[in-house]
C-alpha cells in the first residue's frame, strides 16, 4: 500500500481506454482465480454501484481480494436491471429499498447524502455495518469519521457479528488526502494551524463532472462554446472555486468539511485550519498545497523520514530533477505522494514547513478508504 | 482601467481565432484612427516583439494611445526581416544589436534575461530608458522593481529628456498580481505574513508552453502519447510545481521572487512571505490564493471596500450565486480580479483574511505593467 507499484504512466488514457474509464476493471473478467467469494465471508451490498465512486468500490474490493460469501448491486430505479459481471459472476443491479440490507452484514454507499440519509438508518436498524461515503453523518457525535491509518481507534467498539448495525462515516476526500500527509508530522510536532489550497479534479463532483470536462475541453479545442450542465462556468482551460454552497461566514461547504473533520479526525478541537477550495481542469486526483505550523521543531529532513516511513504515503521529492508528485502520477493508485517538503521561511526556526501532496480522489479519497474501513470490521 | 469593461466571455477562444492567439490585435488594422503616432512622442523600441509578451505590449501600447513618434520592431536573428503590421503602418522586424538603441527613448524588453542582460546596459550606455519584464535586474539595488499602483515613488528619479539612460524592472507576473490585490489592504493594516499558493497559466512560460497545452490536450482526447517540449511530463489534464529551478532551500526560484520582490516593492525587509508555485492546464491568466496575517484588524466587510476602490481591481466576490474571479473572467483584462474575501478562522479575531486573486498573467502580469511604467516617465 505504501509504494506506488504501477509503472509511471506518461499519459491517463490509453488509446483503447475511454477517456473518463481510467479504470476499466469493475466490468472485466479477473485474470486470476479470485479467492475472495467464500462462505467464511461477509454478505456485503454497494450502494450507488453505477457512480464513479461505485464503480471505484467494485475495483478496490477486488484488487484487495475482500473476503464475501454474497454481493448485492444497488444502484437507482433507472439502472436497476441492468447487468454487470464482477470476478467472474453475473450480477443484476438492483433497486435500493428497504428490503435491500436483510441479511447484509457491510453495506458500502456511495449514493449521494439524500440516499445515506434515508436509507443508511434502515439498513442499521436491520443489523448492518453501513460505511458512507456521503457527508450525511459525518459531524454526527455519535458517528465515528474514519481514516484507517490516521484514528482507528475511533471505530473500535464496532465489529462485525455482535449483529448491531452501526453508521462509519469516510471523511471528505480533501480531508483525507491531506491528514494522510500531515498526521504523521502532527504526530511527531503537533500541528497548531495549517493553511490548505486545494487543487480538486472533477471526479469529486462525479463521472458526469468528468464527462463535462472532456466534451468542453473537445469544444474549446473546436472554437465552439463549452456545453456547461453540471458546472456554471467554462471548466475547461479554466478553474473556479469550488461549486460548493458558499456559507454566511464566506466559506464554502468543502472548506468547511475540511475545517471541521480534521478537528473530529484528530479529536482536537482547537486546531486552526483554514482552507480555499479550488475546481482545477484535472481528472480524478487532487493536489493541495498545505502549510503547517507547530508546536514544537520539526526540520525538513526529519519530516520526511517520517513521511517515508508514513503508511499509505509516498515521498516524491527529487529537488534536481524538479519532479515531485502530480495528479496524474498518483492516479489510479493508493497511496498519497507528498513532496516540495521544506522549511517554511515565514516562520521563526522550524517551525513551520509547506508541502505538496497530491491522492487519487476516487480511490483514497473515497472507495479505498472506505474499504479499508470495511477491512478493519474483518 | 479598474473595470472589467469587456463583455463577459463564457468560452476563451472564438471559432475564428487560433487557440493561443487569443488577442489578434498586434497585427490586425485599428478601426479607429490613432493618434499615438505623434512627433512630441518618445521614439520607442519593442525588444523581443514576436514573443507573447512583445506581442502584448503592441497590443497594449495600441489600446492605451501610448505616444510615440517612431516605434523599433526588435527580436532575435531569426525573425529578423519578417514584416508586421502595427496602427497601419508596416515595420521590419529588425535584429537586435547594440546599434538598435541610437536615439531610442524608451525600450521595452522581453527577450529573455540573457538578452536583457547583454543589451540592458547597452541600451542604457546609449541613453534609453529600459523597461525590462525579465528578472535580470529585478533584484540589483541600483535598478527600481515597479507596480505603477504600488510603489510609483521608487522611480521618481528617473525622467525621459534628461539624455540619460536607466533601468527599470517589471516584477515577476505571479508578484504583481498579487501585490495588486494585498498592497491596499498592507496600507491599511500592515501585512506580517502572506502565504501563497499559485495556480499559473501556460503563457508564464510563453506562447510555446501555450501551443504545448493546446497540443498535448489534443493528443490525450484522441488517446495518443503527449508531445513534452516545453515542460518535462504531461501538462494536459494535470498540473506540476512549477517548472523553475528548485534552490536549496527547496523553494523554486519562482517561490522566491514572490518572497523578495514583495520585500523590495513594499520596502519592507522583514515582511514574512512563503509561496508554492504550481502549473496548472489554463492558458494565459494566474490565480493566487493568498492568506494574509495583519498587525492591525482588518474586518471583511472594510476589506472588501477598500479593495473596490483599489486602482487596477475589481472586486468579484458574490457568495449567493458562487460567483468568484476565474482566469477565464479576467483572460486579456487589465484589472485584477479579487474575491473570495472572508476573515480567516484560523487566525483571533480579525487578524486574518483569505482572498483568491485571478490576472492576467500576459497583461497586468507582463506587457500592461511594463506599459504603464513607460507612461509614468511622459
Amino acid at each position: 500500500m505504501a509504494s506506488l507499484s504501477l509503472p509511471l504512466q506518461n499519459h491517463v488514457f490509453s488509446a483503447t481506454t475511454p477517456l473518463i474509464r481510467s479504470n476499466p476493471r469493475p466490468f472485466a473478467i479477473p485474470t486470476k482465480v479470485r479467492m475472495s467469494l467464500q462462505e467464511s465471508g461477509p454478505s456485503i451490498a454497494v450502494a450507488g454501484v453505477t457512480g464513479a465512486v461505485g464503480q471505484e468500490f467494485l475495483s478496490v474490493l477486488s484488487d484487495r481480494d475482500f473476503p464475501y460469501r454474497s454481493i448485492k448491486m444497488l444502484a437507482s430505479k433507472r439502472s436497476a436491471g441492468r447487468r454487470l459481471t464482477f470476478e467472474d459472476k453475473d450480477y443484476v443491479i438492483e433497486e435500493l429499498s428497504p428490503e435491500s440490507f436483510e441479511g447484509v452484514d457491510i453495506a458500502l454507499f456511495s449514493a449521494g447524502g439524500s440516499i445515506s440519509k434515508e436509507f443508511g438508518p434502515i439498513a442499521v436498524d436491520r443489523g448492518t455495518i453501513v460505511v458512507d461515503n456521503s457527508s450525511a453523518f459525518r459531524m454526527d457525535e455519535q458517528v465515528p469519521l474514519v481514516i484507517p491509518e490516521v484514528n482507528p481507534e475511533a471505530m473500535e467498539n464496532i465489529k462485525l457479528g455482535m449483529g448491531k448495525g452501526a453508521l462509519i462515516a469516510n471523511p471528505n476526500c480533501s480531508t483525507i488526502i491531506c491528514l494522510m500527509a500531515a498526521t504523521p508530522l502532527h504526530r511527531r510536532a503537533k500541528v497548531l494551524r495549517m493553511v490548505v489550497s486545494t487543487y480538486q479534479a472533477a471526479s469529486g463532483a462525479g463521472a458526469a463532472a468528468m464527462e463535462e470536462l472532456e466534451q468542453q475541453t473537445r469544444e474549446v479545442l473546436d472554437g465552439r462554446p463549452p456545453t456547461c450542465k453540471i458546472f456554471k462556468e467554462q471548466y475547461a482551460f479554466n478553474l473556479f472555486s469550488h461549486n460548493a454552497s458558499v456559507l454566511s461566514n464566506g466559506y464554502n461547504e468543502e472548506e468547511m468539511k475540511m475545517v471541521k473533520e480534521t478537528r473530529k479526525i484528530w479529536n482536537y478541537k482547537d486546531v486552526r485550519v483554514t482552507a480555499t477550495c479550488i475546481r482545477v481542469p484535472v481528472m480524478r486526483a487532487h493536489a493541495e498545497s498545505v502549510n503547517l505550523q507547530f508546536e514544537k521543531p520539526l526540520d525538513e529532513d526529519t519530516a520526511r523520514d517520517i513521511l517515508k516511513n508514513a503508511p499509505g504515503v509516498v515521498v516524491i521529492d527529487d529537488r534536481a530533477s524538479n519532479h515531485f508528485p502530480t495528479p496524474l502520477e498518483v492516479s489510479n493508485k493508493d497511496a498519497v505522494a507528498v513532496g516540495r517538503i521544506r522549511r517554511d521561511l515565514s516562520q521563526d526556526g522550524n517551525q513551520g514547513l509547506d508541502i505538496f501532496v497530491c491522492g487519487d480522489q476516487i480511490r483514497k479519497g473515497a472507495a479505498l478508504n472506505a474499504v479499508q474501513i470495511a477491512e478493519m470490521l474483518l
